[in-house]
């Protein structure tokens, strides 16, 4: 193959998307994990989300990507992301194409991943990607021209889940200005629920681990912080607690940071049914908590949260869905080269 | 609870759409049946769905709501109905968020329906519901922030339909016009087929009560109107007659509306079978009906209509259709505060 | 029904698009089968999709069909098809209803194809259709009032997938030019594995037949080119080969087209199993093979191209994706009276 010229006239491929700013530090880039994120990229994408949320609030919608298109590839179905990258998109003034049925399509024909992603490109500028299965995010992007956005990778990460919680907690708690930057020193996160399978929970923690804050785990025994994980956070800055209760850490708490415990990941449904309820949120617990602390939940909830807490202005986690739909806004604009 | 104050410098959410007509009538309003709407109602939505109508047919599309996210939230597949509100926001310019699965989705985890609509109203302006479950559109309401429009739960309502077929009779038969409104008064209107589980004929029937018009309501035995809605629909100035053959009263009816008998409705497939085909009207039926009389139908059609009825100019199904477009794109408008 | 006349003021729908070019030789065609593409016609398309193709190239999208709808409707699932008609319409600034679920919804109830077609197009310009059954798309033309394009009807046509075929070959060969047209004469295209069923295979040679170009059919003898159509072959200019085995013509070949032996039409899965993999095109293959010949598929490959071939620059398949794209464009704009 060394000895291979193109022939004349064989026309290359119009590869690159179309009068972007490819100076823009995150131009072309896949976003694949929060591994990615060191301090000054928290800054830089909190600014431009900041920015969407102004901008959503004052007009809606703007033009920042008109002409772009995104394709929104979700191999397992999650209603609350696919929306949020489409609105986002939208809201944008970009288009979607949603693809939502990759089971029953070319896949149930045998087509792989790589190939998969390899099409869509073709027609997209811009991939999101949910699957089932650790790494298919980093095997999508290994492939890729165009980049690839993790939405999800089965129990690997969901990396813009995790960006939207900080920067909830960042916003909901003035610790996020586009002057001075993000500064959550001195805060008490508590995290509470499933956090051995807790997607959510992992990448959150290692996005706080270089941080001055303190975090405690509060779980059943059986569904405690993985051991590994503990060992990579107590490399960081954050100081870590684990607890089978949540009393002692209550009223301190700044945050708490509720997970639903996840049917699909037991195969012993007793286990399940005597774990799912084994913290309750509900009006009568916050009596005990701060007024100026806030009550998150990555969604959706099936009881760890009663409704009788939603009128509390406590209950930040509607909020925390539509901060998601501007850090998706901000990547999207980052990644095309508009931010 | 009392005594919470939010913390300085958190922020509040931008919770109203953007740079709307906050003082038009029906801005924010939730459209979720057919008592919402007195006869002077009636003016308003069919003057603007009049407008679309002439729109569309001069430009197509227009960017009366450019910037507006609809999503469709389909819990029960209704590829008419759905594609009718996608068509609807797309020729305003507004765009949509479809989604079809949430039988695979954040339900099928157990997600409730107040939860669901909560997280969509944080990335669409507006929701349109369709739902297996009677009074789903009303609790979807009772959550939201942002406007709900039914379309259809259940054996309880689906508005739209009964809206767009009022306004196909006065459209085909002359009886409005902007400058003088609505007036059906004198016309004869027969109902045919399974009255008792459907929708469609419960709700236009009760939009059709507090006129000066004749009402036959022409089905086997054991699918007559329900006793309930004859009751109500006694209150009104319509003249109802119960027939079990359609020949006494077809002569004079203005406007014959057909409907399916719905096998999902029926246990006993063998009497569903055997009353799916009580009356069908095909080109031998209209000899003996008026040139002026339309034929009407909710569709799908499974028989009721033989095929040899379409090439009939008083075939007005397809045309009832289409118009179904203009009076949710009125909806749409007057809901985002545009018309 | 002699004697009907319309009752004064009833309404005559709009049927016609909008602002169009009316005097367009495409304007409201459907598009169904290659044999409605004479050579006149195919310089025609492939001077339409070359401009696509710059235009895209330079600016992404643009808005010559801005305001037109249409409705993608799959009534069996094709990830690349569907997304590629999508990306088409709204590289073109127009939208797009997709309607994947038709097996879960007005079908299951029994609604006809032609009443479907009817439904649609009463909300969109243009219907695309992929259907299970061959002649879907001639039924579904012959009662619309709108264009329909056939996006694969069984074991029928593809004429788009033909079309974006015989467009790769003449691009990346440097055989079409506007100015000159389209001239493939003197090459040698060979065609590569599950001929029988391979109805992008059918479909190409058909376009092929009345050109000087020679054509070899290899294939295991199980899977030849169907009798019937090397007998329609033979009245064309074409010069025909059949054989079992790639090696004899590789070196002399312009082009190799290889397909995917498909698993849904075997009933016999051991058989399946034995051809699945007759032919293997891998890094090893291409070293007989000339530096200029390009390899094609229509993708989902299962193995038949080895990943190792990926990287070489005779692997056209992906910009024969990517080419799809321009000719679906195309052929949007063409139907809809803006090329």
């Amino acid at each position: 193959m060394t000895s291979y010229r193109p022939p004349e006239g064989r026309p290359t491929s119009p590869h690159l998307p179309f009068g972007d700013r490819r100076d823009a530090p995150w131009y072309g880039q896949s976003i694949i994990s929060v591994r990615q994120f060191q301090p000054a990229d928290l800054d830089y994408v909190f600014g431009v989300a900041h920015e969407m949320r102004e901008m959503v609030g004052r007009v809606g919608t703007f033009d920042l990507l008109k002409g772009k298109l995104l394709a929104n590839l979700f191999y397992e179905p999650s209603t609350r992301t696919a929306s949020s990258f489409m609105a986002a998109m939208q809201r944008l003034g970009g288009t979607v194409i949603p693809i939502n049925e990759v089971r029953y399509s070319s896949v149930s024909k045998g087509e792989s991943l790589p190939d998969t992603i390899r099409t869509l490109e073709c027609y997209a500028d811009c991939i999101v990607l949910r699957h089932p299965q650790m790494g298919a995010a980093a095997e999508a992007a290994a492939v890729a021209r165009k980049p690839i956005i993790n939405a999800g990778d089965g129990v690997g990460e969901h990396p813009t889940q995790a960006l939207l919680d900080l920067f909830t907690i960042a916003i909901e708690l003035g610790r996020y200005s586009p002057r001075t930057g993000l500064d959550l020193s001195g805060l008490t996160i508590t995290l509470l629920g499933d956090l051995k399978y807790g997607r959510t929970v992992h990448s959150l923690s290692r996005l706080l681990a270089p941080m001055d804050v303190r975090l405690n785990f509060v779980s059943p025994p059986t569904l405690r912080m993985p051991e590994h994980l503990m060992t990579e956070l107590a490399t960081g800055t954050a100081r870590t607690t684990e607890l089978d209760a949540l009393d002692p850490v209550l009223a301190d708490s700044d945050v708490l940071y509720v997970t639903r415990v996840q049917k699909e990941r037991f195969e012993d449904v007793a286990l399940y049914e005597s774990l799912k309820h084994a913290f309750v949120i509900d009006r009568q617990t916050l009596t005990r908590a701060r007024d100026t602390m806030i009550v998150m939940h990555p969604f959706p909830r099936v009881g760890e949260i009663a409704y009788d807490v939603d009128p509390d202005p406590r209950a930040a986690y509607f909020r925390q869905m539509e901060n998601g739909m501007y850090v998706r806004m901000a990547l999207l604009a980052m990644v095309l080269g508009k931010a």
